[in-house]
């Protein structure tokens, strides 16, 4: 339930020019507004499960994108039943998408391929079929050392941009690699999404080494009875899974309403795995490595 | 569309012990925390139209309700479709509602007569089957004389009751009406809700004298063509109707997310009809007569 403090879930994960939405609660598209994220970006939705705080923010978001002029198409991603969301809502409330929207009902596996990342799923432990998502940046190739390129009296353009993807190239019959104008490769970015479930092996598993875990919180240390029942995680049950998982920054959402001062769950998680955050309605986080 | 400083439509009358809701935009359920109204109150929604501005916020009201203990049955009253669009929500998106909803697709007419009040609607001019909905108090009794009472020796208790309830008593054989011991009665408070509709005469109608008309000011005056494309109404076609319906005051909602400032809006109206008030989120209004 959303507090006078707390929205409902929905996490937004800014890699260049596109926006990857991590599930869409109501409200989703008033928070846009005030952190300016645009309704017009290259963009991809994923949908952990289908319980309505995840997903019901959806037909307004579209209708207002619709509204506002929108031609991109988005592709949506998450469990049986989505398609059926959408559809019925599409049916019932009456409006024209001005844009196409792909949808797809996924399993656990690679779901999406691009040149740059990947996104992989697997069933976590909620009461309901629900999904965790790692995105995972392919490695970047190194650094381009310019004094190098110009000790090899390499042209400077399309030759220098051919290196600069990893590609070997040819000037007079002398082949140069790559390796020799570029730095060390750099590892990508990892970051998991794992909302709602009970501390789990598959989130240990996906989320291994991860530069940023966002996991479940909905409960205190002492209502560890209650997150066994409903299907989620207690702060130090996170923590415990980002520590197996070695995940280097731990983010806490999906905070019960039970809780107006949430200082309890941050100490209890912090004991653990000390890079912890506890999200705050409109937090950015910048994540680099 | 929602802005920053705007929510999407829901207006709570509360009358006694009751809540009258009008309409449920998407974002309701959080408005409703600030407001204080509170989730467990004896009450009715009535839905205008089956545009999703008006309806979206309902399955996540009634999920945060039922997690928050609702028993109490609400009646549901609303065009056809909005059946439809309830039963698809909730067998798409999964949650268990714990108390009972009576969906009551209207037409116009008499929809509700309670022993206070009653409710008629009509079919007003929107781009879509839109209905307006007129609350009509009946006639109160009026104030219980207390000296009279004494006067004429009638026994404080359940005799003082009847006669406050307008009913005959009688003591020793003799009769007291109780037009002896009453003031004048008191006319019922009349509110009418008219959102989305291009000015027409059944608003007119319907608001006759009503101590308050709240009506569609979607657009400034400039933008009359595109108020007539939508369905819509301007500040001076608003405030028009008003007079034309003897309405002692106007309310201005449904802002079209074009205007930052709303100031021009209410002094188009203003200049036609001297009692309005432009909307503002979580204003309240006491009304009186």
């Amino acid at each position: 339930m959303p507090t006078r403090k707390r929205n409902l879930p929905c996490v937004v994960v800014r890699r260049g020019p596109e926006v990857i939405m991590l599930d869409c609660g109501e409200g989703t598209q008033k928070q846009m507004r005030y952190s300016r994220i645009g309704f017009n970006k290259k963009m991809k939705i994923l949908i952990s499960h289908m319980h309505g705080d995840h997903v019901l923010g959806l037909p307004g978001l579209f209708q207002s994108m619709s509204m506002l002029g929108r031609t991109k198409k988005i592709d949506i991603y998450g469990p049986k039943g989505l398609k059926d969301f959408i559809e019925s809502t599409e049916r019932t409330v009456k409006y024209s998408r001005r844009f196409d929207l792909e949808i797809y009902e996924v399993n656990e596996g690679r779901i999406i391929e691009e040149d740059e990342y990947e996104i992989s799923s697997k069933w976590i432990d909620h009461d309901f079929p629900c999904l965790a998502y790692a995105l995972e940046e392919k490695e970047k190739p190194g650094k381009f050392k310019l004094n190098k390129a110009k000790e090899l009296k390499i042209p400077k353009g399309p030759l220098w941009k051919e290196l600069q993807k990893g590609k070997s190239i040819k000037i007079d019959d002398i082949t140069i690699k790559p390796n020799e104008v570029l730095g060390p490769s750099r590892p990508g970015i990892k970051l998991v999404y794992a909302s709602d479930t009970r501390p789990c092996k598959p989130v240990v598993v996906l989320s291994k080494k991860a530069d940023v875990l966002i996991h479940d919180c909905t409960f205190e240390d002492s209502h560890k009875d209650k997150a066994q029942d409903y299907g989620h995680s207690t702060a130090s049950q996170a923590a415990k899974i980002a520590q197996e998982a070695y995940a280097k920054k731990l983010i806490l959402i999906h905070i019960s309403a039970m809780y107006e001062e949430s200082n309890n769950l941050l100490k209890q998680a912090t004991k653990i795995h000390k890079s912890t955050i506890l999200a705050e309605d409109l937090m950015r986080i910048e994540v680099r490595n």
